[in-house]
C-alpha cells in the first residue's frame, strides 16, 4: 500500500500523510469508592511495595477538597501502606505560572517518590508540572508549548502519578497536557507530551455529589465539546506523517479509537446532563457524566480538540479587558469569571455550524447522539441540527447564551479574534481552514445561541 | 454509597461485591506501513535511545513469517536505530512447556534490553513468558495459574516489548495473558497478569494480506466470540470485591470500558469476515477486522472470556484421542488440527444459547449488531436468534458446523465435559452458574450448529 501523497502548493514538494495513529491512556480504575484505592495503587510502582516505610508521597489538592472526606479517604489509603504524605493545597481555580512555580518548588524540595493529585483540572495539571520539573532539570518555560515556550521534549519518565479528579470536566486524569495562565504574555499555554500522562487515574464518582449545579453545567459542557471536537477534528489521514513516528501528537486528528469514546460520551451527556444538574441526589446522572468526562478525556487526549477550544481563551481571558462581570452562581464570587466549559461552549454551536459542510455526516451523528432530531434531515442542514440541539441543552442547565451571555458585544469581535487567531496547534486540527475571517464569522454568530 | 453485599449462602458472611473496575491497554500504534515504526518505539523505551549503540534487542517470529517483507521491514526499523537484533524463530503453532522453555533459555543467554515479537498469538504470547523468566527469576510453572501451576505473582516491570500481531485473531499483542499447552498435562494453560502485557502494540494491517481464507475465518471467529462473550461476561459488580483492590482480575467481568470495544468488534465483524474471507485482495474488510482485533482484545483482556473459550480448550485437545481427522485447507497438513478460532466457535452459538435466558438484552443486542433480524424479537428468543445469526456465518465462512463438523459424535460429550469442567476461571465469568450438567447440554445442542 502507497503512502498517501498530497501537493499542498503547485511548487512544492508533495507531502507524504499519516497512514497510521497512536493511542495511549493511563490505567482508569472508576468506581464508588475507589479513592480506597489509592494507596495500593501508590505502592505498586515504587520499588518495593512491601517495605515497611514505604516511600514519600506528594499529595497536590485545594483548599476546598481538603475539608471534605474524599480527601480524608485518600489520606488514610495512603496512610495505611505506610507512605509518608506531604501536601500541597495551594493550587489555585486557575494555575498560573507563578502558582506552579510555588508547586514546583514544594516538590523539589519534598523529593516524593510518587505523586497523588485530587481535584479538578487545575490540581491535576499542577501536579503533573511539579513532577516534571522535581523529576528533570530546566524551567517551567523550556517545556512549554513553542512560541510562548521553548517546546522542549521531556527527556524520559516521570515518577509515578495517580490522578483522581473530583469534578466530571476536564478529562485530565488519562491525558498528558498541562494548561495555565503565563501571567507576562496574558495567555493561556501549556506543556502537551506523553510522557505527563498519569501513571494511573482513580475515577470515584462519589466525589461530585457535593458540586453545585453551575459546576455540573459548565464542566459537562466542557465534556460534550471534547467529545464533539474530537468526532469532527479533521481526520488523522489528512495530516503530514510525523517524522520519527514516535512524534505523532496527541492532536492527532480523529481515528477510529478516539471516535468510540466520544460517540458514547456524546450520548451520555445527552441523556444525563440535564438530570445531573437538576438533582445532585441523582447518583445515576452524576455517576454517568463522571464516565463521560473520562471517556472523553480519552478519546482527546488521542484525537485533540479544536476551535470552541481555541475561541475559549479568549473568552475567558477578555473578560478582564471589557471591565465584564459574568459570575456563576456556585463559582467564586470575588471576581468576575466565565468558567472554562460556559467559555467553550457559548461559541460551540457557532463554530459547528460553519464547519459542518466538511464533515456533514459526522455533524449529523453529534446531533442524533446528543438526542437531535435528525429524521430526514439532509446533509447540508447538519450544522444547524447540531447547532440548536447544543443549543438547547445549553439553555435548558442555566448556560449563558452565546459569548452575548457574558458580555461581550459586536464591538469586541474583532479583539475577541486576536485572541483565538494565535491558536494554531488548535485551529489547525479543524475540520477546514480556519484564520482570522473564519473567527470573525464565528464570533458574530455566537453573539448569542438561542 | 454504600457496599452491595450479596449473602451467597444462608450461614455464611455476607460476601462484599466489587463497585469498580480497572481497565488499561497496550500503547497502541494502527496504521498501513506502522511496521516500519517499530525501531523508533523501541529505542523510545531504553534508557539512552540516541546513543550510537542502541542496544539489543530479541525479535521472536516464526520460520513462515521470516521469509516474508513484514519480516525484513521490522529488521529493517530495528537497525535504523542502531540496535542488535537477536532472532529467535522456533516459535510453534501451538506453543508448549517445551518450546517455551527453548525460548526463555534463549532470552536468558541473549541479555535483551527489549523484545519484539512478530507474529500470531503463539509468537506473542511466548515472547511474553520468555521476558518474564528473563527478567525475573524462578521456573515457568511458578509462575502458571493455578491449580497447574504456583500462581505467583510476577514481582515487577518486565523488560520492553512491542508486539506486532500479523493474524486478526487474538489480540495478545494488548492482554496480559500467555497460553501454552503443559504436555505433562495433557492440558491448555498459561499466565496472567498486567505486567505480562506488551508495553506497544504496533499493528501492521498490511501482514494479513496473505493469510489464507480459512485462518482469516478461525481467527475472526476467535474475535467475535471475544467480543460477544465480553459483552455478555457476568457484570463486574457481581464478582465478590478484590483484596487488595490491585489485585482485581483481567476476568473482572463486563464493564462499561470493555462493552465499547466488544460492541465495536461485533459489528465489524458482522460487516467484513464474509468479505474478507471471500476475497484476499480486499483490503478494507482486512483491515477493519485487523482494527476489530485489537478492539475485541482490549475489551477481553479487560473484561475476560466465558464459556466458548472454556470448551474450546476440550474441543482442540480432545481431537487426537478420538482419531479424529479435521485437517482445514491453508492449515499445516501434517497432523489433524481444530484451529483454535473455530474449536471457540463451534459451540458458541449453543453456549449463548443455552445462556440468553440471564441476560437477555445483551445477547439480543449481540445479535443486532452482528447483523441479525431483531424486530420484535422477545427476550425469550434473543438465544435462539443470536445463534441463529452467528451460526448463518460460520455456515458462509466455511467454519464446521458444530463439534461434529470436526468429527465429534454424541458419545463423545462426556469425555469432552471432563475436559472443559475444570476451567472454572473461565466458567466463573459465565452470566450464569456453570457446571458439568450445563456443559454437557451445551455440548449436545453443539452437534451441529445448522
Amino acid at each position: 500500500m502507497r503512502p498517501h501523497l498530497h501537493h499542498t502548493h503547485a511548487d512544492r514538494a508533495p507531502v507524504e500523510l499519516e497512514s497510521a495513529f497512536t493511542v495511549d491512556s493511563s490505567r482508569v480504575t472508576f468506581g464508588a469508592g475507589s479513592l480506597g484505592e489509592v494507596g495500593d495503587r501508590v505502592a505498586s510502582h515504587l520499588p518495593d511495595p512491601d517495605r515497611a516505610q514505604g516511600g514519600r508521597v506528594a499529595l497536590f489538592t485545594d483548599a476546598r477538597l481538603r475539608a471534605t472526606e474524599w480527601y480524608d479517604d485518600t489520606l488514610t489509603s495512603l496512610r495505611r501502606r505506610n507512605l509518608e504524605v506531604v501536601v500541597f493545597d495551594e493550587v489555585l481555580v486557575e494555575p498560573t505560572d507563578v502558582s506552579v512555580e510555588a508547586a514546583v518548588a514544594f516538590a523539589r524540595e519534598t523529593c516524593a517518590d510518587a505523586f497523588v493529585s485530587l481535584g479538578g483540572g487545575s490540581v491535576m495539571d499542577t501536579a503533573k508540572l511539579a513532577n516534571l520539573l522535581a523529576t528533570h532539570p530546566g524551567d517551567l518555560l523550556d517545556y512549554v508549548n513553542a512560541p510562548l515556550g521553548g517546546g522542549r521534549p521531556v527527556p524520559g519518565a516521570l515518577k509515578p502519578h495517580v490522578a483522581c479528579p473530583t469534578t466530571s470536566g476536564t478529562g485530565s486524569e488519562v491525558t498528558g497536557i498541562a494548561i495555565f495562565d503565563l501571567l507576562s504574555a496574558h495567555a493561556k499555554t501549556g506543556v502537551s507530551s506523553a510522557r505527563l500522562r498519569p501513571t494511573e487515574a482513580v475515577v470515584d464518582p462519589r466525589t461530585t455529589a457535593s458540586l453545585p449545579a453551575a459546576v455540573v453545567a459548565s464542566s459537562g459542557l466542557d465534556v460534550l465539546c471534547h467529545a464533539i471536537e474530537s468526532l469532527t477534528a479533521r481526520p488523522f489521514t489528512s495530516r503530514a506523517a510525523s517524522s520519527p513516528a514516535t512524534a505523532r501528537p496527541a492532536s492527532q486528528g480523529a481515528n477510529p479509537w478516539s471516535d468510540l469514546g466520544a460517540r458514547q460520551a456524546i450520548e451520555l451527556i445527552g441523556r444525563y446532563l440535564r438530570r445531573a444538574v437538576a438533582d445532585a441526589h441523582d447518583d445515576e446522572a452524576r455517576t454517568q457524566l463522571m464516565w463521560a468526562a473520562t471517556l472523553a478525556g480519552i478519546a482527546f487526549g488521542n484525537a485533540g480538540v479544536h476551535v470552541p477550544h481555541a475561541m475559549a481563551y479568549a473568552v475567558a481571558g477578555r473578560l478582564h479587558d471589557i471591565g465584564g462581570d459574568y459570575r456563576p452562581v456556585g463559582y467564586p464570587q470575588g471576581a468576575p469569571l466565565v468558567p472554562h466549559g460556559f467559555a467553550v461552549a457559548v461559541s460551540a454551536p457557532a463554530a459547528f455550524r460553519a464547519l459542518a459542510a466538511t464533515a456533514p455526516f459526522r455533524h449529523l451523528e453529534a446531533a442524533r447522539l446528543l438526542g437531535g432530531d435528525t429524521a430526514g434531515v439532509a446533509p447540508g442542514e447538519a450544522g444547524d441540527v447540531l447547532a440548536e440541539t447544543m443549543a438547547g441543552l445549553m439553555h435548558d442547565v442555566g448556560a449563558p447564551n452565546g459569548i452575548g451571555g457574558v458580555g461581550y458585544t459586536l464591538a469586541d469581535v474583532p479583539d475577541l479574534v486576536k485572541g483565538a487567531a494565535p491558536q494554531r496547534r488548535l485551529l489547525d486540527n479543524a475540520p477546514s481552514q480556519v484564520h482570522e475571517a473564519e473567527l470573525d464569522a464565528i464570533f458574530r454568530d455566537a453573539l448569542r445561541c438561542w
